[in-house]
């Protein structure tokens, strides 16, 4: 069965929709509590048979979503019902081991540390699409080195670039957004536990110490509690914003292209023999549906860290839906935008044809100045006069992209 | 089976997940094909017995949404893999009926109406939960027109108004709002149907009858084609908008008056016997986190709508899932401004004692004035001051409520 | 002197930085001052002496802006410093007067009835332009009734339409949004004044008659106070956000279709005899700018609207300069955008040769369906196919603009 | 003269409103004409008089602003009729010159290089407001260790914290979101120099030692041409989005604890002695302000990333308003936070008597669980329960901030 909701069929994939799925979501707050309980025990906080009783309770499959969801909003939270749910079926294992479940936490440990889980098992999937889509373009490049075709300003003819720098700068702003979004995931990997008071008092002196086992157990770095602090996830949002940005013009120039009056480009797919230029950019138009929409998610996100004390009413409970939906419209565009660049047809015939059409050699920039200065001269052939000057960009596109990161 | 996700608990209603859920988005694009046959058929222009096999074979029950879903992305579309679900059932039935569904229509015809019916089901639902808040509103401004509190203004004290009077603002500021939403939801109720061109041109010069006797068979109103005409539809995400944050100016005020230092007011639910103004703000802080969230949604809905020719690539894509969140984010808002107005307890003491603290008859305005004009005089009892002049605002408020809209 | 700066070069017009300039801002609370003593003299309120000097006082060439600007920082609000300054000129003059300044009214009275003064001097600047506009595109739909072009989706060829259809549907998307905005502004036009309770408790019974007198004075409409109900001000910013949405939707299109590869019109100005299609869609370029502005701004303005009690801290404060970004950057879409259609150069021929390279009349809806349902037959002249619905789409759109609005 | 206009006064500063001023733009595109003549000079490709004669030509006084900004709607740029009032200047001086303006640039390359310019004036005075408020906050925070407060969630009381906790966290909050922000800045220190082609092509093998010797004349870093890369500006914008919304949370803290009826905090400025505690919070209101209009800037920065080809058309022009608002709202945030917390009064005896009423030491979240596993016991002195945990944290926070960034 698939996890992709057909209202959401655009603006997700199967993948991460998993990844935000009842039974996935259930599993990363049950997980929190379950190591909770181990690193507890192991400070000797808790009694060991309670820990092992509460790991042994907390299996996804065992809870009702739907009910958990329902009851959250009664407490604006689904830590709250979900605590409740586990002791109770803790509880019905063995009565003494229920009052140590979630002990010492607050409900934004649970739910913050979830989110945390969940974009941790997002992330490998963006990557992967994400090393698709940058091979894909590195191969484009190359493969297009001396492919002559026209640079354009304002959708009007410029002077003339190859396609290979073209993709190579593709390359660039893909790869630099990239380098921040992974940034921010990996900084973004941190347990979040502060107890109700930020300051851990219930633990006394162990506090510390149980929160590194905590982390180390979900395979997280431990933190100082952010549960005002929003930062980081700040910077995980905002960069999906600027990252889906990028595929988005990536998406935008490949679509132009793809007019059949222009014909440069082809996205893999359909066609016809009587025209094979005519394929819908469907990738493209995924991509840049995704790119309409994180934009107001980022400012939401944004709008919603003006938090109150030590945890704010509407701003954080808006969070969770927001992260979610930043990162499937992300991973999305990225999935779609791989499979529309391995698959790009490139129609160098094309090409030439529309810098010819534009008056060729002497559209050239250097052409032109030599014009301006007065001194005469000839153009020359275009390949000649891009060649050494593309070929240098687009080596230092490459090698430089994490630069502009 | 709750049709609410977890990650989304706090941003809709069961009610309104159900709404946007598979079985009804799909047999919302079914009841479409549906109702088009029978249109064409009554207008002869396809056979009476196609349209019968169509009809029947437009259950959701028999169609595999995720299946779409997944195939949706290879067109940037789900109307296409739906109609070649629907023509291979019909197929299957008659396979001289096949040819004839979708007959004459485009995929945006499908998918703009099915966003439609959906709206459609979606109203009453905000309907019913707004008309709870409005009438509470009103239940506490006549409860309470003589129970004096103070004004805030920068959330510092203002001259004394009296609840009555600030229930009354409320309800004006939500009615006013509402009646925007309401009435830019009933002027979205229109069929799409334009075929291809927009022109309805494969129908010949019976285009127009059958688009009214396909509205007329969905319950909606014809239309001209709007493929690229999307103000109906932003009226309907801007006025969600605006409802959204006028509940959370009502959402805001609650949680601030349930401060305890303040404690004027108090959500129902939880609280001790100890501390009984002790109460978390839950539905003010879902409807908070609405109202952050919209502004997103809004700015994002407005950015698609710069759509490219005669169907965009990007901006349209990205409005199912838009007007799917607005939606729901609004009518989980008023859901929960609904309940908490309700139940909402009033501790008039703790109002005037706060006036007292703050100076009493002193404050209020007139007492100020006359001093500063320097004739002397005595302020008098606040009630005397602030009765006459509140009562005829509080009137006026609910009379023209909808004069702002 | 030119009222816009350099670094808004883009998103404003000189006539709408005037109206925006230091000068007009001042003046227009100087008038709420000057009305609202007129009206309290008339109502006996007031000595009519002192409202003699206020008025000879309320000039803004004797006030400082910069000065006034300043000293707002320590306030949040220009009314206090602006009330100040005043009050010293009213003193020099006669102090007797001085203390009858602002009499019984509140620092959101004049800055709120200040905007909608400013807003009603900006509307007829935005009308004019609209007017040319929408003359423009009716003369082209006209002219080019039977101009046969490619129908586009997705940037993909689709069906044939007219040129004349075409413009007849940015006509009723432009005239329809259009409708909107202007019925905002008319909405909008009211006085604030609620003195610092919202129920002009200083004036006693005289209030509402002094409100009237003052909304008269002013040629305004009176108004129950809106203090903390922003929707009618909402309405204004959300409705710039659509039209320029609906401009930006018109942009886009001029600026693909100017694509020397498709080269069908050409936006006034530069130009060369070796490439006569060949311009920078530079009114296209400002449009689209102000259409990626305006969403932002919308949603910014909704996420103040959660204003607390009676004044907000933080909300209200933003929405002067959101306002007079939102009105600025409108009506720099639609000077741009005039001017662009109105000297909009048309190319039949090569519209109509971009027809005959997709296909010609075969790509005709009508002989898609006949070839579909297997009944042979030809598809007959793209203008004879074309002609009587396009025609009756036009008119209807023509007449039936206002209806979406 | 102030160069802050009135209706801006709450969104900038007058020492930001110079940095964007006419002068101020105009200077930075002309400073960037001069450097280019210097470098092209240098490595023989134009003549070292003409190179003198376009230097001495470069001084903002001497240009028009007005005129240019009229002028710059023509070509949707500014920099055209800037390089071509320029152009005029030297060939008054000078004919044999005039040909060397703007040599082997494109207009991008000025108006991007003018920008960065005017942000590198611009970042030292956010840097000096940012030290003075971090400064304040390890002030407070050192000055209030042992001060004992309620610590807040969803606006009700949760267990105590100290004021010096809650400055600390202050610092972090702020710290890591300046730090953020400081290294998009510096990172966006970069010279835009490409020419037309993206390539240098005009120069040929010289291209990059100039592009070195102009950034090094500018005092800007060389980099690759970033024309439709705008990664580094946009994390300059939503830098300035995270870090005011950091403000943003110190603001509604402030002013949450400065309601008289917690009283727990003030402002500096105003006040009576009859209610010492009755200050507007104008600073916070004004951080707010910005707080709210900075989503909005960041949402439309980046749809306007989703450029065409080789330069876009709207969404680069939407860009220098953009970031102009963004950082001098920013600007205006910190310089009203600075202030504020420099003069901020703090109340222990309200702090205390805060947490008394609502039960002391009772609330301390140690007691809750001791109880809660019946095991009986004291709950001790408020300030020994908080003491060591909490000065550990504050400690943490001071020596992390830069951790979270």
């Amino acid at each position: 069965m698939s996890a992709t909701r057909l209202i959401d069929c655009l603006v997700t994939t199967d993948a991460l929709a998993d990844v935000f799925s009842d039974a996935s979501v259930l599993q990363a707050m049950l997980d929190f509590e379950a190591s909770l309980a181990r690193a507890e025990a192991g400070a000797g906080i808790i009694p060991a048979r309670a820990a092992e009783i509460i790991g042994s309770s907390a299996r996804a499959d065992d809870f009702d979503a739907g009910a958990i969801a329902r009851a959250a909003r009664d407490s604006a939270s689904p830590a709250i019902p979900l605590v409740a749910a586990l002791t109770d079926r803790v509880h019905a294992a063995d009565k003494t081991a229920a009052p140590f479940v979630h002990w010492g936490a607050t409900s934004q440990d649970v739910v913050d540390t979830a989110l945390v889980i969940l974009l941790k098992r997002a992330k490998p999937i963006l990557a992967a699409d994400h090393a698709r889509l940058a091979s894909a373009l590195r191969s484009q490049s190359e493969a297009h080195a001396s492919t002559v075709m026209l640079g354009r300003t304002l959708l009007q003819p410029a002077v003339p670039i190859t396609f290979g720098l073209k993709a190579a700068t593709w390359f660039s702003v893909a790869e630099g957004a990239w380098r921040r979004l992974a940034r921010a995931c990996d900084d973004a990997m941190i347990v979040q536990f502060g107890g109700a008071s930020g300051t851990l008092a219930a633990l006394g002196e162990q506090g510390p110490d149980v929160g590194r086992a905590l982390a180390e157990d979900l395979g997280l770095a431990p933190s100082l509690p952010w549960h005002t602090d929003r930062g980081r996830l700040a910077a995980v949002v905002t960069t999906c914003g600027m990252y889906t940005a990028a595929l988005g013009k990536i998406a935008r120039d490949v679509a132009l292209l793809m007019q059949p009056e222009i014909g440069e480009l082809a996205e893999p797919g359909g066609g016809s023999s009587a025209m094979p230029h005519k394929r819908n950019p469907a990738g493209c138009a995924i991509a840049l549906a995704a790119a309409a929409r994180l934009p107001g998610i980022v400012g939401g996100f944004l709008t919603g860290m003006v938090q109150e004390h030590e945890r704010a009413v509407g701003g954080w409970q808006a969070e969770w839906s927001a992260v979610a939906d930043a990162v499937q419209a992300t991973g999305s565009a990225v999935a779609a935008m791989a499979a529309a660049i391995e698959g790009l047809q490139v129609f160098p015939d094309r090409m030439r044809a529309n810098v010819e059409a534009m008056g060729g050699a002497d559209l050239a920039e250097r052409a032109t100045l030599v014009q301006r200065a007065g001194s005469g001269g000839h153009a020359g052939r275009l390949e000649d006069s891009l060649g050494s000057a593309e070929a240098i960009r687009r080596k230092l596109l490459f090698s430089r992209a994490g630069d502009n990161a």
